[in-house]
């Protein structure tokens, strides 16, 4: 393979840079030339490609975002947008392609792999919700940025003897409220991978002020619940009396420097991505799974390890859904200190 | 003077503590005995009052919010809350009070002093916008925190191509809006001093894409113009065709760890409220004007250069009210690269 | 077990507040008491030992260091040393102890394990050496915070066209200098697990600024190799002509508030270190591996998977010693675009 | 004038592309052209300059360092130096010139006026010793970051029982020193701007442990009085006993994201630069003086304000000094809680 390409996809993310300047500089070390597709498949679509090399990438791994721009593109799913893209990689002697997304991406990437153009994806999301890695790359971050935020509302939660709501992003994955709730010291976690009582949450909150043992609360609130207004609404209505504010950390988290954890995460995957490629394969997505590097071939059946199989009226299935922790929802109500 | 307290009011800012700190040490070094007040003139009133040493403010430098905790408190602004406040302080032998908050807390300050207790105000807001100070306690924190914030929308915003309406605090004020909006290269900044015409909103976006110099577009708003998603509403009226998106910075940007400067400020004006009680110099309010220390009457009138002024029928007049720096809007719009 | 102890031992390290706090609100729900140990075993011995309660840890989550205080104290690997602390504990009535630290301080726990006081050990050290974890607790802090220096550094460095020698710490594992060098993009990583040839390192340094790729050099250096000053003399004696400059990162890395990640391991072992002690069990350390909580025998037989054996003679054998990531160090040399 | 160029020159700072951007977009906004010189006069005399749009300086607003890069060059002082420049100047029909620097700067700058291409100064240095303004572009992160550093090494002071000698940059200014130092809650200052006795901080140091109030000590020490390591020996011959360590900030202080008021005061400057251009206005340097603009010819009598005045025999007189704030020196020690 002599020449490559690389795009991001879905939503951006912190990493996505750092997983694409580690594709270049080993493409490079291995004499295959990278170029570059702007916003996703719709720029392969649309010819939206340029040369990279290693000066164009020099100043991106400690910037948010993704430099090759993304944009969502569901015509990827139908042949003639596909064959459209390929026909652009041809103009350009492509002949494999590496792809930072989730799981829509990821669909492309097998698309291209079974029309000749061997694909690889990384895994490239705040959400950690894709599945065949333990780690999505910039999930480590907006953990950190949403804990960063939370701590600053603690502050004005204990000077005030508030109430807060607080969404955070994570779509229907309950990961990053997990992961950040609990390094912030949250009272009660709200994610969509557990049932919860609206009762049992304001009777806590009641209990905690009563009992002398908190001077205010923090509720952690996943998106993939409901949203912060509302939550805090049902609350009201379910009697909470306590000086109550709502706030939703919104697109903040999606954004800034990746963590050093996500850089090296995505240093890592984008260089095996090439390592791959190399050799020509291509319909499988990488991971890290118990702190090493893995693959999965994307389409297949589940015996073969595959990340989705196709039922025989065409439906996709995930055969290993990704799942929150919720040994650590129960870490931390071990830790709230609330009855 | 033998034993002065110290009070926090109104909303939280980053750097009371470091404020409350100074006052602490600063009165230890003069052999004064200091005394805390819990959750403002509320806790005035209760008594919630208990002594200070170096010890217990040995940590709270570098710490956002207020240990002393905040509180509104409109009944201090009547007669029976002001007596029960100063029989309170006289339980503790307290004969000075520096009372760090806003313009209410500053009313309070004045009553104090009336009433033979002389007490000094010290300005602690994000929003800027007390009279008498060229910057208040935590405004510096609260425009680094929303720069931050903005730096990391711009992630985002680049990434996909999209037109963001990011709300920032700041009441009737522009300030934060106005220094985020320089500080982080925002297309445009929409405060309370100044008209816009949200067509010519809509205008400058679609420009700056049409043109070919944008490729996302970063509108700040501050909070007393009206709330982000109203503002996107507006814009979309308007007929705004672009990929928009409306966030709160929210009650973020009150938190978090005070700048350096803000510690500086802070301490600096702390010690020197500790002097003046010293002198048993009260109804005055501290400020930085011009990079030195000054101090204003509270209340009287605009020869002496008194913050209020009554008039006969008891109203109060701000004096110098505070104005937002327009000549920074100004900057800003010839920065913008927008016709 | 009705109560129990916890200290911080060896050299400080970020997220050992976090860890403490787990212990102290885990053993209140389970109905347990807590006692504080000031400057680890030195304070047991001292009996420097006062009761924890959930107020006392409710700020500490996101704070450095230890508010226990650590020392070194190698008078506790003596029969002696031991009696006294453990006499301190019987005044107490303390039953068990979790330690936090290093390889020492787990000797201790085995200790008085070994006396009748269940002892459980968390590996507390920005180094990332401990034996039975994946991670130590400070370890992805540490890794940030060089990251972050790293990135202020290339700033520099870029501006003035500069080479430079960044000495990181780590004792005698590269660990940070790996990941930190990985996240910042370094040149050339030099770590003690591995040899390094000074000839050929000028020659990269040169090789780089005459092919035009590099603008300017980054090397990071662990502290167990030696002292970047002296690293720097042993480049210019091998004929560097760039312009060279040493920095060493310091004491800068071991502090600061820990990172989410931290705090979530920290957390999370603290709360299992309660679990094990609640039924007895003592002479264990807790770490993560494979992203679970796992719990090794302190000491004992390699077959029972125990950190440390004993040899006829009384030495201490480990038995599987920490191991740094040499892939990284792979890793890094195929990014670094450097023949 | 249609044709400007900016250059940096002397040390980099973080803010100098924030002014870079400045000029570039208020130079597009008044219709002017701009050019940017790499590596300051070295560049300007080797040609090495560019054509710069809006797009070139889109991402560079919140990044350290100066992408435009910087060198001393003092072959600059002589008029071969300056005659070659010109001709570069000439060649890319360059009619004035930003200069973004120190001192040697400034004069390079009124050489260049005097040679008929007008060139206004701005003050870029983080040590804040540039006469003619309160603030120099730079200085404000600098002693953000060194603050930072100074609270981490607070935790390990802390946690350790522990004295610090922590050396930051500022060359013979103590202003990073005393603002950094303030803002950390150092207990003793040194700068070169005050006499100190060694034996005084040392008894300090000893003071504060045997009185009990003070658990660790932090000594911040200005680079231009001696180094760190170099200062901590003399302590020990001047009896220190404590656990004593010496640490240099480096070169990290000079590197990193400018603060939001380093952008605002940076940006601020830079348009107004391209404002006195636009007139023909050069040989003078912009400053900020009591929060407004302010610009002062650089060479002169001191009558006329010019920063620089020449002696009978062509001697530099600096007409009125930079001046490290003493009253902070002082208001540290009233706050350090030490006799």
């Amino acid at each position: 393979m002599k020449r490559i390409a690389v795009l991001t996809s879905g939503g951006d993310a912190p990493g996505m840079n750092a997983a694409v300047r580690a594709v270049v500089l080993k493409a490079i070390s291995e004499g295959i030339e990278v170029f570059g597709i702007n916003r996703g498949y719709a720029g392969m679509v649309e010819g939206d490609i340029f040369k990279l090399d290693a000066k164009r990438v020099e100043n991106i791994l400690s910037r948010g975002g993704t430099f090759l721009q993304s944009a969502r593109y569901p015509e990827f799913a139908q042949l003639e947008g596909q064959l459209k893209g390929i026909e652009q990689l041809k103009k350009y002697g492509i002949e494999g392609v590496v792809v930072i997304g989730g799981d829509g991406s990821y669909h492309g990437a097998m698309r291209l792999t079974e029309h000749g153009f061997p694909a690889v994806g990384l895994p490239g999301t705040i959400d950690n919700d894709i599945v065949g890695t333990d780690y999505t790359i910039g999930f480590d971050t907006a953990v950190a940025t949403a804990t960063e935020a939370l701590d600053k509302i603690q502050d004005t939660a204990f000077s005030h003897g508030r109430t807060f709501v607080v969404e955070v992003m994570g779509r229907n994955a309950g990961d990053i409220a997990l992961w950040a709730g609990i390094a912030s010291g949250a009272d009660q976690i709200i994610v969509p991978e557990e049932e919860y009582d609206i009762n049992e949450v304001v009777r806590k909150v009641k209990e905690g002020y009563e009992s002398g043992e908190k001077s205010h609360h923090i509720i952690v609130l996943a998106e993939g619940v409901m949203g912060a207004e509302e939550f805090a609404a049902k609350m009201k209505e379910a009697g909470d009396t306590s000086d109550l504010r709502a706030t939703n950390l919104g697109h903040v988290i999606r954004g800034g420097s990746p963590t050093a954890r996500d850089r090296v995460l995505a240093s890592w995957m984008g260089a095996h991505a090439v390592d791959l490629l190399k050799e020509g394969i291509g319909g499988v997505a990488v991971g890290i799974h118990n702190e090493q590097l893995v693959e999965s071939p994307i389409l297949g059946t589940a015996e073969e390890g595959a990340l989705f199989s196709l039922t025989e009226d065409g439906k996709i299935i995930v055969n290993n859904p990704h799942k929150a922790r919720l040994d650590f929802a129960e870490l931390n109500r071990s830790l709230a200190n609330l009855k």
